[in-house]
């Protein structure tokens, strides 16, 4: 996959809303593991885009690129994660569950793997 | 499992939070593949109020219960019946999107579900 159709996922609106879903889920899961007690999170626009940027992802978006967008190009990365069985579910809200410390690190982690799955994938056709 | 801890599951508003994204999640992933384009949907109090009224589940809760704890609740049930394995992400997202025309419907059946898979390791214990 080349960096314009890794953009193409980031910039997916629509898959950004079944992410936003998704993200929602698999943090809520994840916390209430953690801290083993029901917890329902909705993850802010901010904590997301942080983890963008520390993935290393936020310059594939352009500069002026709001930080909803970016929130929104974390949530439809990592949902094409889950559709493409690259993260499954329990995976994403394992990581979550083991850094519950730091959530915007373990956020970046998942979107990296994504990234990674998915070169991985380039260079190993099957 | 007695009629006393079935009120308990419904009644647990801890649980309903983590429901609350579970049951987003089940139905935007459904509704997803129902229409073969992502979807991010907030499902509403009014449609699981009347998925509860439909399941028959309703009675179990006092009259004067609200709308959103009418909501709570199925939302509470669902998120138990994923949690301890009654009824598979798989099993729910795919009972969504078979029965796209009627998501009352398909949630009261879902509902029902968990019940009955309650009730079978009630008479069949491991």
């Amino acid at each position: 996959m080349g960096k314009s159709q890794l953009r193409l996922i980031l910039s997916d609106s629509r898959l950004a809303r079944l992410g936003d879903a998704y993200v929602n889920f698999v943090f809520s899961l994840g916390r209430s593991r953690a801290l083993q007690e029901p917890q329902g999170i909705k993850v802010s626009d901010r904590m997301l885009a942080e983890a963008l940027k520390r993935s290393g992802l936020r310059q594939e978006l352009p500069k002026r690129t709001t930080r909803q967008d970016c929130a929104n190009a974390v949530e439809a990365l990592l949902v094409y994660g889950y559709l493409n069985k690259l993260v499954t579910l329990e995976e994403a809200v394992n990581h979550i569950a083991s850094k519950s410390d730091s959530p915007v690190d373990a956020f970046a982690e998942l979107v990296k793997s994504v990234v990674k799955k998915i070169e991985d994938g380039k260079s190993n056709p099957p």
